[in-house]
């Protein structure tokens, strides 16, 4: 059962005024790590993976893509999506990623931010993605970090005075749902070790580019809890190249 | 200034009395997924840093390896593997591993157990191990996890009646020295993120060919502490293979 929980109505509006949804890309502590991990969009088909408003697709856009396809789960996440961007070249589609079917090597670019971690399967979705992508295309995405998904609270451990201790892991071999708080909500996510996000991508024909545990900006650091993000790592970048024909050395 | 804990008898006897120590590989919990990452030793010119007591010098020259050289920074360690181990093929170099000078390409693989995180500059190291190794040649070594490295003292939380909560993440993104107890002792031992050993093989000319958090063995968690093992990754264990120059594209 495929999860819905950001057209929840409390949900949602906690999420629209997060400093990433109100300020786009630059909001989010972990994008200037992303963008440039990022390929060159010029003339590319990119299909970006639980786009939520869309902030990602419009980049892509107007840095010279083509075609962008974004896809969500969430009706209201697509409805704000739709309102900010008006290019002919990008489209909406409300699916789960998991429930998505294309023809083989359609896109150049495959793209997802944050939303992984809400996908039991990951196996079966890099499958798909290995087989959407032309060879020589480019999977990049962001997802929770597992130190941070492991122990499943999502909390730091505190003193009694309310001070931060430090970050709790446990439960790390032992994938899967975790009954996480996040914005006050209750939301199932997914544990994954750090094993399987690499080694799903190099078992399943990809090449990895980079692993990035993104540190908050120094300009951000005085923003209320940033310092504390230097204590533990919150999320994972990749980037991985799907290996072309000719070049089956790189991945044996 | 290097250390070299492993000469201090104290520490020399406790570690001496480990199950890795008196059973060898088969005694090391992670040995069976490390053996896996191994690259067919037959005809191979192998270079093993950090060489201990010489059981992966021995297993390489046992598997067809042509030449094996094990350095050390530890006599008494040293002492030890030339007792064990009189085969012909495989030399002994008690040396620090920063201190080591090698010709270009005179190994076709590089190996190290362990020991990686007692190096304090990890990307200069694997600078020169490019350089030693032939196109194509292969780099395969165990650290210990940035998780465990992170905090500091190594050790689990525990509740007021002894019982395990978690294990403590703190001070990840500050990477350096750590004084660690190991065996009772102290040992400076050196952080590095997850982010710094990969991205370090990557930006220098390595393709990542695995990377395995490795589990404690189904057979093994009967053992005083293992069950425990589960619950943080305590060893990383990364394999590469030195960018061939026919294949430039493979980490571009």
């Amino acid at each position: 059962m495929k999860e819905n929980r950001y057209d929840d109505d409390v949900f949602f509006d906690k999420y629209s005024r997060m400093s990433r949804s109100v300020q786009g890309l630059s909001g989010a502590g972990e994008w200037r790590e992303l963008e440039k991990l990022l390929p060159d969009f010029r003339g590319k088909r990119v299909l970006d993976l639980g786009c939520g408003y869309g902030w990602h697709c419009i980049y892509a856009a107007e840095h010279g893509a083509r075609l962008v396809e974004g896809t969500d789960i969430s009706h209201k996440m697509l409805a704000v999506a739709a309102e900010k961007c008006r290019m002919e070249q990008v489209h909406f589609i409300q699916c789960a990623m998991e429930d998505l079917e294309y023809e083989p090597e359609c896109f150049d670019v495959v793209f997802s931010s944050l939303a992984f971690h809400y996908v039991a399967d990951f196996g079966s979705l890099v499958e798909k993605i290995g087989r959407w992508l032309t060879p020589g295309g480019k999977f990049v995405f962001s997802v929770e970090h597992p130190v941070f998904t492991a122990e499943g609270s999502q909390e730091w451990i505190y003193d009694k005075d309310g001070k931060i201790l430090y970050f709790p892991v446990d439960h790390y071999y032992y994938e899967g749902k975790r009954d996480a708080v996040f914005l006050g909500e209750h939301v199932v996510k997914y544990h994954r070790t750090m094993t399987t996000y690499v080694q799903t991508l190099l078992t399943r024909g990809f090449v990895l580019d980079a692993l990035v545990e993104p540190q908050p900006p120094e300009d951000m650091m005085d923003l209320p809890g940033m310092k504390d993000e230097m204590r533990r790592p919150m999320m994972l970048l990749l980037a991985a190249t799907k290996t072309s024909a000719g070049c089956g050395d790189c991945n044996s």
